[in-house]
């Protein structure tokens, strides 16, 4: 039975959304509605021009025969900047301290619609790049990663202190805790990564950037390549930190004797920078 | 400007999808696209019905000054059978056989499409249940509790077996691993659960039930409730299990000297006998 454009246009919407950064062809759509090519055609011009209005991100249609269209997600500066500066106030709360100086905000990260705005403002970082893995260390990042990895619809894999049974033979390196000096060490299980990929990581929180670097490191061992970093909050750190390539922040956190102050990332400068 | 009904129904899907769970009063609507309140009770109409038959959902509608509407999520039984069969093929393979009796699952649960589908089966068990908060078991269970939060738009948390410095002060239980008689330690931030709040525990694999008992009694140590317990595999486990409330189970692993037999888990009996 043929569908209704109203129809077609909901459920197109949910499919492209469900199916980011997949080449979706014509003939899909045209076949899943019963509608002709020229009416799908249309349909596509209007969630074009809409998802570009509404800041979900940009729909690219690729001509010829092989091609089709692809929806790549991104968010909008307005949006992204009036997230940031909720996390600044909601964090700006000197009852999330933790002694040792550290601040909480677990709460904050297992909140599906707060990593998901992450998400989206991280993706929208690496729309012209080619991303194959998403990759974190356990258990903070986890998250960040999976809702990454879901708007590129990617993989992504986890490093580990500890082995698991379950993941085989491993790959290990050890690696300098840039703010402790600890020695630690980080595993990820053989069969998780294929060579030759582009990795991306992504972390809740970095101080002295020793974990960034010792899963750096693992992308070499195996024989990968690093696309880029973005972690959600980096410490105002004083010290030397453990890498030297480029990485993006949203936000910054500063804690002085138990005093906390959150500031705006790198990613808010890179984008004025512009 | 006056937003038309094309690009209303596609603004409102996308915003329906992801606020899942979350009652949307219809002035709201009405304000975002400058639009009647009898035009968006009509796209409403249009979603209802579409939701309905593509099989994304119900989007309900509560009248009156404080109504207004609400997305659930969930899946057909013919679009979440076919998944679990595809499930079933691709893990049906000798090469996944890791020595000890263990499956490798880890890169099937990393595709944020395959997490997706598992996390809408899921939550479809669990339509008219008040659900606040969504637990695990670090670190297998993340990216499945993670999406499931995130269809229920609640927060999810996570146990592990030692506590993290940003964790703060935690509540720590011990159990015994139900499949190999060890005692293990479990801990849960103590500021990441409220009292009375209803907890619905979800993990990656069930062997004997030691974690998923572990968990409940940290439900029960928190005073909160146990809304439910569903695990993506169990284990075709012969000794008692550490439990002895219900569960479901999307696929069941039975393996016997390095042959693997992966047959339907105890949800698709439980939709038959329906």
């Amino acid at each position: 039975m043929k569908v209704k454009r109203s129809q077609r246009l909901i459920d197109m919407t949910r499919y492209l959304m469900e199916h980011p950064h997949t080449l979706i062809p014509l003939p899909f759509f045209v076949h899943r509605y019963e509608s002709a090519k020229s009416s799908i055609s249309e349909d596509i011009t209007i969630l074009k021009r809409t998802f570009s209005e509404n800041g979900m991100g940009t729909l690219k249609t690729i001509p010829g025969a092989a091609g089709g269209s692809i929806f790549i997600p991104s968010i909008q500066y307005d949006e992204a900047s009036g997230f940031i500066n909720k996390m600044k106030t909601e964090l700006n709360d000197s009852s999330r301290y933790i002694s040792g100086g550290y601040l909480y905000m677990t709460d904050i990260l297992s909140h599906p619609s707060v990593v998901r705005n992450v998400g989206r403002i991280i993706i929208s970082q690496y729309v012209n790049q080619k991303i194959d893995y998403v990759m974190t260390m356990a258990t903070g990042g986890i998250s960040i990663a999976e809702m990454v990895a879901s708007y590129l619809n990617v993989p992504f894999v986890v490093a580990r202190h500890e082995s698991k049974i379950t993941d085989g033979s491993t790959i290990n390196v050890n690696y300098i805790s840039g703010s402790s000096d600890r020695i630690n060490r980080m595993v990820l299980s053989k069969r998780s990564l294929p060579p030759k990929s582009n990795v991306l990581i992504v972390d809740d929180y970095m101080k002295g950037g020793g974990t960034i670097s010792g899963l750096a490191a693992l992308i070499k061992e195996f024989d990968c390549h690093l696309a880029g970093v973005s972690v959600f909050a980096e410490d105002n750190y004083n010290g030397k930190r453990a890498f030297d390539f480029d990485y993006t922040s949203l936000i910054k956190v500063n804690i002085d004797q138990k005093h906390i102050n959150v500031s705006d990332g790198n990613y808010v400068q890179n984008i004025f920078n512009q």
